[in-house]
């Protein structure tokens, strides 16, 4: 029974790996489709995005049926309860690579960023594209110093985050409103990713060091 | 034991009512303060914010000791996973309505919407609002009409938010860049409360019929 159970846990580990390889795929295609105008490669990601949303689904499904038979305490219920949270994080930063993709098709076949702000966007999705391997790399190896690395790339986002606003503000920006709208959007969204990536890292850590920061762990 | 699980299952409902019932203090506080350009209101929703995730936290504590101590299976542990899901959603709208005021205090003494578009974002609070009174009744009643009134509601916030779009489109928006940006977040914001809004009332509505629709269920 208790062999079953550690298998059970394995596998739900292992399908929190699975979907943030895709959400690695998500945002590399998004925003390599986005930085090219590529309408292509922008609908198969828009396309892709239903996958990640049936693994979460099957996965959660997976951890409910393991803590109904299982009936798991302490520091597996913990991971299991956990692992919802965090299927639900990959999930969202999957949206936001389709969100991304969305409006690539919307400007198709003109740029959604104007050419003063496309190398702030493209720092904005190395940044992304980093917390999502780390993300993935931290859910298979646990190695903390991987959670550093993820609040690092946060922070440079924030800032970059902030550039773009001040650039939207200035007395330069000639753009037209719906370009403004635009990448208030998309540097929004790119925001929002790491966001999500941050709270999966607290997640981990929390999960393996046992210390307990309700605000990061618990947090959407 | 059964008759402690029944009142620890009921508590865990309570505990949702009452969030929910802040996250209507919240949307009230909130738009009103947004309205009026009144900063000292916008501070209060700020601060408030608090409350609304430390009652998630302990909410959340409290179910992963029920699951802990009482092993529920079937639609006890649905109830309580998706409590968990639930909690998520609520705490996620009250950080919408302090982003809401967040705007507010960083445009005022001005308004953040120009007058145009004044109308327009006042029947976007006034539909929020609806849908947070009746998420709140949904979760105290269970009364599954108010779901139907729950997706009108955000059919009529998305119809809105196009409006808000095409205007800035329109060659006759000559505002400045900045009122651009404030008026797309602010769109979002006002949008996302009323998509979390429907996530919670889908997930009351699987808990009360059983009808499976991880789509809905599931959904971050």
């Amino acid at each position: 029974m208790r062999k079953v159970f550690q298998a059970e846990l394995h596998q739900i580990g292992e399908g929190l790996i699975e979907i943030s390889s895709l959400v690695i795929d998500a945002i590399e295609n998004s925003t390599t489709a986005f930085a090219a105008a590529d309408l292509e490669a922008a609908e198969q990601v828009i396309a892709a995005d239903a996958r990640i949303d049936f693994l979460q689904n099957d996965l959660d499904e997976r951890a409910i049926d393991v803590l109904a038979l299982q009936g798991p305490v302490a520091s597996d219920l913990r991971m299991i309860v956990g692992s919802l949270r965090m299927s639900a994080s990959l999930e969202r930063m999957g949206d936001l690579a389709r969100h991304i993709s969305q409006l690539t098709r919307l400007r198709y076949p003109n740029q959604v960023i104007p050419a003063q702000l496309q190398a702030t966007f493209a720092e904005l999705a190395a940044l992304d594209i980093v917390i999502a391997r780390k993300v993935a790399e931290l859910l298979d190896t646990r190695d903390l110093e991987l959670v550093n690395d993820i609040l690092t790339a946060k922070a440079s986002i924030s800032k970059l985050h902030k550039t773009v606003f001040s650039a939207m503000g200035s007395p330069d920006w000639h753009e037209t409103p719906a370009t403004t709208v635009d990448v208030t959007l998309a540097s929004r969204y790119f925001e929002r990713f790491g966001d999500h990536g941050v709270s999966v890292a607290r997640k981990v850590s929390y999960l393996v060091t046992g210390e307990w920061q309700p605000e990061d762990f618990l947090a959407g």
